[in-house]
């Protein structure tokens, strides 16, 4: 019998079958968000076993498990790794249509070559032992797992503070795969670190920003959970200055701070000509009982429903009339903002080839067969698909990697039946070109 | 010619006639929630005519018939019987792709047999005769029709001050058909019933809670149409007695009352296991002149669009900090809010078998293919579908019980096309065993 | 090889190939609601050449210009018709899947005979060459152009002070193709003309108003920016004559302004027997820089994204109440709408054939495939289908006609997939009924 992950996974035309071997299949991959720890890829950190490399710190499946009944201890808890692994094995049959059940898969099949069974608790022995060969064998390693899949740049995520001494050293040793890292100062928009005064903060921001970019950095990232009017500086300032003090300005002020310096870096990062990514619309930490148990990132955060079609035009429009737009990649958290979003991007095109503002691929919740579907229509009914930077894995896994493959497979399915239905001219190689570029030449000309 | 409702009706796949004639159809139905008279059914309530048991009290049929230019005394007025049922004839056949085409056609086959034509004004007459010739004839009171169409459970929907009498007749006397309430106090919500004093009312409906759970009930269902910070205990108090001394308090403290309340009332079905249903979103009597006309649920309700995220977040962390979050269903009733509620549920598993926080199924005007469709696939890509508690009728009228039917086919319909596209393993029991959860299994396990 | 534009475009099934070609094709164009210059008909137009004919005014192909990297002085700047051409012709081959590409080739096909290329740079000169032979050959003007491709009713979009000269000269002229004006009093709902005193102003619209129906005019049309409670008539007032003193009411209160002459508006249309149409949700001249280098309707709109259900229902309350609630259309901008607008409408039904308030076609960025299918699932499923009033051109272009035929071919795509699937049932006759009425019979109806 075929096997459930077989080389036309998804690809139900022949059209597709033929985009995506011919055109995107070769295409390396450009991973240029996630969030992997660089210390592990420069030291081609070894796993002892795939609890290790696959339920560490995933906390899509950490959900998932406490969704079907699994207690916390075989979660996040003192549970030994075999433990884990089962009620995980126990969990994943109960995913049908879930992208975990696609993304476990494939990669079982990728990472591991275990494309001949499925996952379940009868199998799940056999798996452990398979998988566990190959990640205590020689050559097995983060960062030759990332080779192994095609990986040729990995864009990390890094507070400014960061040394950045890994990426350093990966790139010194490493003329293939390149690792670059993300300006995200994610503590200073939240008021978190006012160890400075207000204007020696600035400064030391702007240092590190510079920092940054000697060792290559391109990309921002900021994570926006409102939108409110701005500030100005002094109001910004008094604001700091009384978290720094103590006190407790309030949410209204601590928001309008964050927008201000939201300006302030986009500023910067215009400045220095890179690539700023804005992910909106986060509902963090909703579970209080269980944010102080265990903490952030843990499976518990959710979606925001809030209104900011406008108060983010004003955002754009203050930064183009000060002619200090950077381009810049908008990503949205609830599915009913995508429209409106591609449709923003658009007001604030101004000839940049490649687009000022664009629309980022489906992000953490969407990133799943509709959420891509739609995220593709969006922009490409919306916006300019032939110009779509693609696909990232904004992963804390090395394994994740082929959701780039998913992704793949979901372009080509969809322009597959386009092409059948005459949606699309019957010319392969132009749309084939057009895979191509939404596959990795879109995201490699962003580091040009 | 084949008829339009055939046994493969909606079933465009091999897999999905496999799917629904092996799986689904033998299932009985699991009517969960309804609005069916408990009256009616504990005596067996007979019928004079179709249009009695068929278009006296749905206002779904009521809208679609002034939408199509039906004056109000064919629909809700002093015309006859007959002549109301002719004026639904004119209107089906100009309903084609609404759900009530579907519907009415399989209530038709299903209940009456007649499935060799359609409803239009030229066959109005005939099908009139047959459907009467049924509903006349002995074994056709609204018991027998329930019976007859698979109905093991019927959930119907009871003011706490409800005597229960006929769920204990029909209990006693019917081992196959049970019938439990379920506990609404929307009055006592709206403050439309204020005749006790505070510490009083809180006293009864903790009586009545229990008087409820001893008869059978282990479900609760509350209408929310705003999310809004509660009151604190004294403000829910001097609401309540302002209300109650004769004074309006406005609409905000009315607001903050309710969700006060709903947080009273949360707790109690906590400390009873039972299952908590909120129904999100409703605008209720938007058109003024036919509310004063016409009264409440008379088919002029609408879908509100308020941002909800958060304070529904905050209500239910408030809930499991206090260790009193109950097992709750969520129905939402505008469909940008599908995903961002299939995902908050996520927020709140604790590796309570089956979920703790669980999406319903698509509600009132969702109930149809396409809102079927987005459900599902909601639960299925942000949540777990096997798991899935599956369909109700909300219905005031027994006919509507193919609803159920109707769901099922559009399940397999969706299922068959992802094991078609290899979307879904080749795996057809596998499958299948998930058809029989969500047809029966996981809506049973709710009682159990 | 069949060339991309061909008789049977979209149309993927039997089914749909025999409604399209049977029931949609031969219908008349009645265009509704655009924005051509009344003049230009009146009095033929002719055009030098394409870039004259198809580039100036059409914000949507600058839109797509921009985004792709076009420089300004190639768009809306100082190059020549032929450099303005080619920027195009190489724009259009990186928007596939955008719904430009599809209506360009078709208007490329239906006005010029040009199928047997794709436009893109090597086509371009032999397109220019061929294009400008048709144009500048007698019996191309303006009006010619409507003439041949069907069109028998055109409603323009005019200020209340228009002479309405162009739409007379029209009518007396052609006993084919019909114009009519539309009442669109968006200066005076926006403050932008307080020449005359409060009073005069109301004395000045209702006399406009007769005037405008004196001339044949059945529609008015409304932009719709927010929804807030109206002003009485007094603050309504008072804010007017502050504006009329050069004085700056405020955002709230001209809000509230607008709110209530939107009521005396509405109420006049009633008194009038006309059709309104309300037009929701634009996020104008969000991108200040270029508002102020290039003015409005250049390409720079977008989506807004405010809850509206409550106060809109609301506004429809307040007329039905007085007995002043004029047929309405609503258009929504934001596809997050869609679905609950579908349904307010239901809930403002009172017998009219044809019904009172109706959804009115995807509107503008949602005028594409994807949009188009949405906007008739939701009508469908939520509404009346069959009473639809149909497609649009919204155009400042004759070029644009062929949107008509777009928009059939998607209404008979679908509709044949339901009849091959078994959603609707076997009867072409009844189906193809219903794709006349959409066509083109429900908007003669409206001018009836």
């Amino acid at each position: 019998m075929k096997p459930f992950i077989n080389d036309d996974f998804l690809l139900d035309t022949q059209e597709a079958r033929t985009l995506y071997h011919t055109y995107a299949e070769p295409c390396p991959v450009i991973d240029y968000h996630c969030h992997l720890d660089p210390e592990e890829i420069a030291s081609n950190r070894p796993f002892e076993n795939i609890t290790q490399a696959w339920l560490g710190g995933d906390h899509y499946k950490w959900r998932a498990m406490r969704t079907v009944g699994v207690p916390e201890c075989l979660i996040t808890g003192d549970a030994d790794d075999h433990a884990k692994f089962l009620a995980w094995a126990e969990t994943l049959p109960k995913l049908l249509r879930n992208p975990l059940y696609h993304w476990s898969h494939l990669e079982l099949a990728r990472v591991f070559g275990i494309n001949d069974v499925l996952l379940e608790p009868k199998t799940a022995e056999m798996v452990w032992q398979r998988a566990n060969a190959v990640l205590t064998s020689p050559g097995n390693g983060a960062r030759d797992i990332l080779m192994r899949l095609g990986v040729r740049l990995v864009c990390t995520t890094d507070d400014p503070d960061d040394t950045l001494a890994a990426h350093r050293a990966q790139n010194v040793r490493d003329e293939v795969l390149k690792m670059r890292p993300t300006w995200r100062p994610g503590r200073h928009l939240a008021l978190c670190d006012t160890s400075l005064p207000f204007d020696k903060m600035l400064e030391h921001l702007r240092e590190r920003h510079n920092y940054f970019h000697e060792a290559g950095c391109r990309l921002s990232d900021y994570s926006v959970e409102s939108f409110v009017p701005p500030a100005d500086e002094a109001q910004a300032c008094a604001t700091y200055e009384a978290v720094r003090a103590g006190k407790e300005p309030g949410g209204a002020s601590r928001a309008a701070f964050a927008a201000w310096l939201l300006l302030f870096l986009a500023k910067l990062d215009a400045a220095s000509g890179w690539v700023r990514q804005l992910h909106i619309g986060a509902l963090r930490n909703p579970n209080v009982r269980m944010f102080n148990a265990l903490g952030p990132d843990t499976g518990f955060d959710a979606i925001a429903d809030f209104s900011y079609a406008a108060p983010l035009a004003s955002h754009l429009s203050m930064l183009a009339e000060a002619n200090a737009l950077p381009r810049t990649i908008l990503y949205n958290l609830n599915p009913k903002d995508t429209q409106m979003l591609a449709v923003l991007c658009g007001s604030f095109q101004d000839g940049t080839p490649g687009g000022r503002v664009t629309l980022g691929p489906a992000w953490w919740f969407l990133d799943q067969i509709n959420g891509i579907e739609d995220n593709l229509n969006a922009i490409s009914m919306l916006g300019c698909l032939s110009q779509f930077p693609g696909m990232l894995t904004d992963s804390r896994s090395v394994l994740s990697v082929p959701r780039h493959e998913y992704f793949r497979r979901i372009v080509c399915r969809m322009l597959g039946h386009d092409l059948r239905e005459g949606i699309l001219p019957d010319d392969l190689p132009a749309v084939g070109a057009m895979v191509q570029a939404i596959s990795c030449g879109n995201a490699q000309a962003l580091f040009k």
